[in-house]
């Protein structure tokens, strides 16, 4: 990869969500660089609210992501035991929730294919009880095609 | 911005904790990024400690980062259950926190100014008793002006 | 470092992990960026697996590391309570601890070598119970010798 010249591109990324869950996002990532004609380089990806998360976790069984959302539920519940409550009981855990998972995840791009594992899928986890649109900042820097 | 020159820049940023609880680093950061002339890239955040972390998290009511610090203390509780205990009983429960947060932080930034949301402070998370001196690596790759 | 040309490299570092816990990769990364030439920029870590996890931790007393495994069995315990048990009972739990953990890190390099804090060691957090061979995706974008 020596010699060739690093550019970058940037994009934003809006995902509605249905309450809490997770969202598959990673054809939408794999597109948008497709769409920018990355090749080599790394794809910086960055959730740009303090209630909702970008998680990669396993995209096979769909139970194991039932059972992360009863994980969270069970490290962060809702309760009286809050300061902050005025914009709700699904608030404050929200936060927390938050807190624990990755607000900003970078993954490197070989020949204009993220490196992602097999099992691997890149997901927008909202912590909110009701529906949101989420903004995702991307962010790629590396060579790029044509 | 393809065709831009590829620069980079990075700095350290000294905190000042006064223990357990956060210290707003936004402007420390953007005041940095402004100073080296950062237009389009990303900025790196790196802390270089295991007792402390990096956090983005809302900024609007101060009672939010109270209830973050109680429920880490829930998640990592001080006790007689560590092996490790020979820097205090705050220190394993501290270790216990950074595991669980971010060492490190990659955010977008476009026109100069961090891709932040709306209600997004970027801080240090102080997880020992006391009050510690804190470094974060920074570290800026983009385009620059001047 | 301005005007100094931005180059990258990408690698792959594969780990054998003994069961839960934790190894340290850090001079195997030290050794890839000698290896590359790398001088001044940002090393990128990216585990490319869901039930294992990178981190970055105390490198001085093991007991730090043990602790650390066993704080992470009480917040993701073994149960009947999982949906997701065909692949044995530590499988979910390791689901949990790899969404808790970091999947990426970025580290600034500076002269050859990563800013890490006098205590900090990177390694490889096995979530499963037995042994397995993990790869972690490299990449380093910056300047380059030679």
């Amino acid at each position: 990869m020596r010699g060739t010249p690093i550019e970058q591109a940037s994009g934003t990324l809006k995902v509605s969500t249905r309450g809490p869950g997770f969202t598959d996002i990673t054809t939408k990532v794999a597109d948008w660089l497709t769409e920018i004609g990355a090749t080599d380089g790394v794809a910086h990806l960055f959730m740009r609210h303090t209630s909702a998360s970008l998680l990669i976790q396993e995209n096979a069984d769909p139970d194991v992501l039932r059972d992360l959302v009863d994980a969270l539920s069970r490290l962060a519940p809702e309760g009286p035991h809050y300061r902050h409550d005025s914009e709700g009981p699904d608030d404050m855990p929200a936060h927390i929730k938050a807190m624990l998972m990755p607000v900003s995840v970078t993954i490197p791009v070989a020949s204009g294919r993220m490196r992602l594992g097999t099992w691997q899928g890149i997901y927008v986890c909202e912590h909110r009880a009701r529906p949101h649109t989420r903004e995702i900042a991307l962010h790629y820097m590396g060579a790029r095609a044509g």
